[in-house]
């Protein structure tokens, strides 16, 4: 009983993270982390091959609201819209009471020109705390895309 | 726990309407609803800036009948079909003791001369009324589809 | 209760099933299956016509280790990944106490060159045994593609 409200719990929190990103709430984005994280945005193919190389490495609570301001002041918003679709989480947990999850996804990006794209598939990897509060926050977000050309639009968070 | 049965009833509902959209039973759509019911269709623009224009408005079950009927004499079936992804609900109760519920959702279209494109992204807003029986009736659909450029084909149910 | 915990656990299953293919250990995909087992893989006019014409037809556990081992010596999965995103199953119980699935898919294929694409979408209908354990094993999954045109390379598993 104890795995199913894990699994649904897991899949609330990302049905309304991915909400606020595709409705265009930016401002809430950074309250679905810890003060203390780290939002961090990479390729399979570093991803496995265990390189340091990140394409985004944001951490703490700070730059995730920097990042949010800045993208506001670009207006990078509205030329486009994205609508996410998230698959059920697969999770364990960890000796400290925490727990790691991971979540596969697909972004579909809508260009305001019209022209609809699938713009990143992967995976989210997801560090909870032991003492996450209901509903989660993450202490890290680890996002590995499948592909290695990643559009410099990716600024916008996945 | 009641929240769960919610989700969930909620995700066995939109489950079955798309395999009745994605299986070419085309029929049973209107079933999906109330006798006193609305479907709409409008596009995020439109929805964000409370327009009143929707692109398809269809109000009471008679006129889901009729849409039933009139595509089937124009065959619109034959030469394409839908795949429906639909992801986890969001819900609340209302104070008349009924449901309003947002749920995303991408449809792919292939067609019979092997073309495969994202047809449409977007939310479905439903209300549910608080005498809704199990399983669920909509009393209102509201589809708010991410671009505005919808192809013609539109006719066919989201 | 028990329609929970079957809908759970196959949305389960699944999600397992797709992560191994999509994180490339294809050498754990046959342990989906039972010993005595069948993997078809047929569009959907033919099904519809009830045609017998399968696109693949793999018979027995030893039948899939085969086309593992196949799959690794030409590499295929060196340049491409899968990502599937999966639906909510809908079942029933059979009269001899198994259960008939049905679970819609759709698979994006990215390329080690960058192209990204809606590579199969349609329909997992699956045949689990009266006896089939916990996490659950295939007996049958057919695999009922909305496209007639599939990828030659299609020889990689749904």
């Amino acid at each position: 009983m104890d795995e199913l409200k894990t699994t649904m719990g897991l899949a609330h929190f990302n049905a309304r993270y991915a909400r606020s990103l595709d409705s265009n709430r930016l401002e809430e984005w950074p309250d679905y982390f810890e003060d203390d994280c780290a939002y961090v945005v990479t390729t399979r193919d570093n991803h496995a091959a265990g390189l340091s190389g990140a394409l985004i490495y944001a951490k703490g609570k700070g730059m995730l609201l920097d990042r949010v301001q800045a993208l506001r002041k670009a207006n990078v918003y509205e030329g486009q819209s994205y609508r996410h679709v998230i698959g059920l989480s697969l999770f364990e947990l960890r000796a400290d009471g925490g727990t790691n999850a991971e979540t596969p996804f697909v972004v579909i990006r809508t260009m305001r020109t019209g022209e609809v794209t699938v713009f990143a598939t992967g995976v989210y990897i997801d560090t909870l705390g032991p003492d996450s509060p209901v509903p989660y926050r993450l202490r890290k977000r680890l996002v590995v895309c499948d592909s290695s050309r990643i559009d410099t639009l990716l600024a916008i968070p996945l």
